[in-house]
């Protein structure tokens, strides 16, 4: 075994699976690299089955708390050598969902460290965006109604935080969970009806006087480039995955 | 945890980053799924910096055996209770890289299946298209030199092996290895570049006579799409993780 491996580096994904396909691919263009080798050692644990829809538990609370999938997903990682990980969803990082999560982690795997996707995206906008104060955010109904963006993108820090009115953000969730066309069933490619839905219901919060919008749910940086847009749209997910690189191998990080 | 969980599937990427990504796609492109739950528990260990380029080895013998790197992704995923997996690169399918590592896992890893990712090709081109003779492909310079496709479609079962000329053959290593437009460099885009090399290569061996061709490396995948040529275009690494998909939920495999 080459003795210049990185610290592992993990990503929780099934939440959906191309979203942490699509987290994995921003670890690899983050990274700056010559070939193959350069690359930063990650383990990407894809088990959907047990984590229960994250949405549906905030909203109906029938189910088991995805917390304890995420956590099986976060003990499997951390036995064969995982140090840093992230959940890739949005929803999950809800307070409901995430905080026995990190409870767990830190109680039984207390040599993993979870990185938290919204901390890291909140942290970002104050460093490259001081001023910023009215900001939108694209996201499912749980992550809506559970109010998650508002316990890190607080009122007394100075944010406002707009979502679209309730038919946009009914039709957002179309795109994201709909049979016939949404992003989780149909990712390969993206159906034109979910990208056309949030791209305008971007623009719709741009033009309501957002400064920048956040892409609130892994799936929709599958259908939405940031590059459409003149204003600034943050990708959690991103950030997220740029946080790992800079943690285990700060040298290697790309210039975003 | 779900008592409904698929035995785990693994793969072993990293050789190079990209390639397993795609690999672990195909897995998800091929389940038939409602919703996220649906899809099978995956892990996809990438850790290149353990994993010696193929190529270099075969050509030069110089570095250590790739198989000990893959061994340790193999052991990793046993580790967490993987029961089938696959190693997405052609090239290490090589006997001289593929027998140790393969050996390694019988002798240590006796509850992990690898599945042969050539194996599952050459019955695959023999099921589905029992007359073909002439199967033209395009790899590596190490899987050109070290013989492996000549190990999998033999002559005695009447196959005749078509590869591009010399400066062809040049052509498609700088498409995949090359700094400055390469896909283990460049991937997300891959260069136009590498893609327009790898058409045109592919083009001549229709011309010359090849009834099909397989694109036998795992980065052409992300440059090359089989449904640009009316000719039968062999994907190795999406084969393989149809096989995978059958193997842990045959009432899941989506239809070719």
């Amino acid at each position: 075994m080459c003795s210049s491996e990185n610290p592992l580096i993990g990503v929780i994904g099934g939440v959906g699976p191309y979203a942490g396909l699509d987290f994995f691919r921003n670890i690899l263009n983050n990274t700056i690299i010559a070939r193959d080798q350069d690359h930063l050692s990650t383990v990407l644990i894809s088990c959907p089955a047990l984590i229960p829809d994250r949405t549906e538990y905030l909203l109906e609370n029938e189910q088991e708390n995805p917390a304890f999938g995420m956590f099986e997903c976060a003990r499997r990682l951390e036995a064969i050598g995982v140090k840093y990980a992230s959940v890739a969803c949005n929803t999950a990082h809800s307070k409901r969902i995430f905080d026995p999560f990190t409870a767990m982690v830190r109680e039984k795997l207390p040599n993993l460290e979870i990185v938290n996707m919204l901390e890291t995206c909140t942290a970002q906008v104050k460093k490259t965006m001081p001023g910023l104060r009215r900001i939108g955010y694209l996201a499912t109904k749980g992550t809506y109604a559970s109010g998650v963006y508002h316990e890190y993108f607080r009122e007394d820090e100075g944010f406002s935080l707009m979502e679209p009115e309730f038919q946009g953000r009914e039709r957002i969730h179309e795109a994201i969970y709909s049979k016939e066309f949404g992003i989780k069933v149909h990712s390969d490619p993206v159906q034109a009806k979910a990208r056309s839905i949030l791209l305008y219901e971007t623009f719709k919060l741009l033009d309501r006087g957002a400064e920048a919008v956040i892409l609130g749910c892994t799936e929709l940086p599958l259908a939405v480039n940031p590059h459409d847009f003149l204003a600034p749209i943050f990708d959690p997910g991103k950030l997220a995955a740029r946080r790992l690189v800079g943690l285990v191998a700060p040298e290697k990080l790309r210039q975003d």
